[in-house]
């Protein structure tokens, strides 16, 4: 990862097309250093040019009038840019062109507690397979499009296998932008036509998803990737930043008030980092009540090296090869992984896997307690969920968050061989008295 | 139909569990003949008893203070519940589980407008694909179970090929119903995990889709069936009504106006009707100006009875055998055609249909334009709205709203076949130049 960094980080600066002086981004002031801190003018870069760290934004958030700043969000628009004040994006977002994701529902999970034995009215699925193409992916792709917008990139551009894929090309088809989309070429026929059906180019890589990444960074150091934005390399600092949108939201439909409990996905790491920061935000401005609260990472057993790092008590993070059906979270070398165990360890939290079979089991638990059928990811996080209070880590009588990041229409291979009718029969009444079913 | 409807009708005046007396729906105040007008007190049925047309629900709506409904409505939740006042359900319905279906997005259509020839600003798309299981069938269904609820029914029921039988799943377990679906046994994988999924009892009927509702009609009939509300046929009445809810969310989006015209797809018709219904109630209450507006309805080729009776001058619908890949709207003898066709009549609107092909472009073109994958449903009314549009019989410089009903995911194989990569390469920017995609 460093040495892709590295080769990008050199050519990026060529390849910038525009800076800080021109570029609105609302609040964002800078990029800055995740470690050393060195800050840099906002721009289409993603190292640190000093230690090679990755770079986030820094703002200028509106301190001082929670008050007014609680009232300008609930009379925001009803998706993520009620945010913007707190987000790198130009204070009329709003009325600009893309998907408009976000504000998905934080359902409460009664029946689900019960199975679980959490108390009622305690346990909540935040459920983001609401957004417009059905993952969370929505939400980065919506910064990425506006930093893409600022910057005077045309083409909007990704590696991907599944969610990402359709986030880009949907976003990029509403805003009138290029997409040019990268992907395995042995992808299973339904993802492709997902990737495909928005009508930008999709280019299949004979090789695997690693050689699919390697080839993207080569592109952006190369006079061909001119122009292009790749929402998770060259705009990375600005995509992430979308999911600090899931602390917010989380937060204000639980009555502006922090959770006791958050269970999130691990892919990357990125989305757990930045749903911490999201909360500390809201505690810095005012708009939530300071209190402790545990941040609690999920990861499928067959990629689980953060779960094996925290297991283990180590500050690093060894690379796995993935083998789940977790494929939305299959990073075997997740860059965010130390900065995950940090927030864990920091908060009070964990890191769990579970194995597939519980990933299964976890969607069609979900499913048939409260009607969302969630993609592995999802399986993932309630799986996780419910061992950790098996375990005893997690409290079932403080009030928990669990994730949902994508749908299960896009993952029903998962379920498929253990999901069917419970009878066939003839068209009779004699044939269902038979069945035992009325 | 007619004669299923008798045979119902008879069998649940045994069946009524609960009556009128002891039933809370909110501002609904009796079942109505659409026919000859005889009231009845509300029950779970669907036929009258007189003349065996259909029923539908009598309100008391409450006129005469526009100003303070609309301050409610628009201070209530962002689901349909938030015109709870105007719906067969309690007053405290937004607290009950269910899955709180609609505020779907009303899309500002402006690159679809450019290709179809549309005044820029005029085009809008409500996408109903952003419904929990993605189809605007969650509405309806959420009505049926408050009634389901009412009347002390436990198990939910009814015959689907798709789209219902997940919306049934799904609201039957949120609710803590129990919940038995009848599908043709011979249904596509995905589709049965789809509707399996929820843990509800799922039977496959060795037989049409038409063996499937036969048998449906006769279990009504039978004690077997005894405390099972069928969505779509022993609750219809209060189902059918959930389709209003595109209509108000349409106008309140609009910043309360009504649209100048509409394009909605026809299965049953029910949809369309009720629509219109909605936009009256509107009018009736004060919250929009009264003025008019046209109702196009959009059918398949392939199951075009409506469509053909309009234009042949018809006031009654010949049945015709379906053959198109639009299956949800694939119902040849639609109850509701006599209906939808006086409505577009009289509207000044018109009935039209487009084949496979131009429903596969259609679906392409509004993925490609505004990032919307729309079920076949969708590519039906946006191919329609383009006919229309070329023959003259849509205004384009009039304010339009197109809908789309479902998700494109549900119906991949109508795309899959000419949605792939544009090219697939080796990881190398050689091949990449050599392609001409950059």
């Amino acid at each position: 990862m460093r040495k892709m960094r590295r080769k990008g980080l050199a050519s990026m600066a060529v390849q910038t097309v525009a800076t800080a002086k021109n570029v609105d981004l609302g609040p964002a002031s800078a990029l800055s250093c995740r470690e050393c801190g060195e800050r840099f003018e906002l721009g289409p870069i993603f190292a640190c040019e000093l230690c090679f760290g990755p770079l986030e934004i820094a703002y200028d958030l509106p301190v001082g009038d929670p008050e007014g700043l609680r009232k300008r969000i609930e009379a925001g628009p009803a998706n993520i840019w009620r945010y913007a004040p707190l987000l790198p994006v130009p204070e009329d977002v709003a009325g600009k062109p893309n998907l408009n994701p976000g504000w998905t529902k934080l359902v409460q999970a009664d029946n689900l507690a019960r199975e679980l034995g959490v108390e009622p009215g305690k346990l909540f699925v935040k459920d983001d397979s609401g957004n417009p193409t059905h993952s969370f992916k929505d939400r980065v792709v919506a910064q990425a499009l506006e930093a893409a917008r600022a910057f005077g990139f045309t083409t909007l551009s990704c590696s991907s296998t599944g969610n990402l894929a359709g986030a880009v090309g949907a976003a990029a088809a509403r805003a009138g932008f290029r997409s040019c989309v990268f992907i395995p070429h042995d992808l299973e026929q339904g993802k492709v036509v997902m990737a495909a059906v928005y009508g930008g180019d999709l280019v299949g890589i004979e090789g695997t998803y690693d050689d699919v990444n390697r080839f993207c960074s080569e592109l952006i150091g190369d006079p061909l990737g001119e122009g292009w934005g790749f929402v998770n390399v060259n705009l990375r600092p600005y995509y992430a930043e979308g999911s600090k949108t899931l602390a917010y939201e989380i937060c204000e439909q639980l009555g502006w008030r922090l959770p006791d409990q958050l269970v999130i996905p691990i892919a990357s790491g990125s989305q757990l980092t930045k749903i911490d920061k999201g909360l500390q935000e809201l505690i810095k401005l005012g708009l939530v009540e300071d209190k402790p609260y545990k941040i609690f990472g999920a990861q499928a057993e067959g990629c689980s090296p953060v779960s094996a790092a925290f297991k283990a008590g180590h500050d690093v993070v060894r690379p796995q090869k993935p083998n789940t059906i977790a494929k939305s979270l299959a990073i075997g070398n997740p860059a965010d992984g130390p900065y995950v165990l940090d927030i864990a360890r920091r908060t009070g939290g964990a890191v769990e896997d579970v194995d597939d079979a519980q990933v299964v089991d976890a969607i069609k638990l979900l499913a048939r307690t409260e009607g969302i059928f969630a993609e592995t990811a999802g399986g993932v996080t309630v799986g996780v969920t419910k061992k950790l209070i098996e375990a005893g880590a997690l409290d079932p009588s403080l009030t928990t968050v669990v994730l949902n990041t994508g749908d299960g229409l896009k993952t029903l291979d998962a379920v498929a061989p253990t999901t069917g009718p419970t009878a066939t029969i003839r068209p009779s009444l004699d044939a269902f008295r038979d069945a035992g079913l009325a």
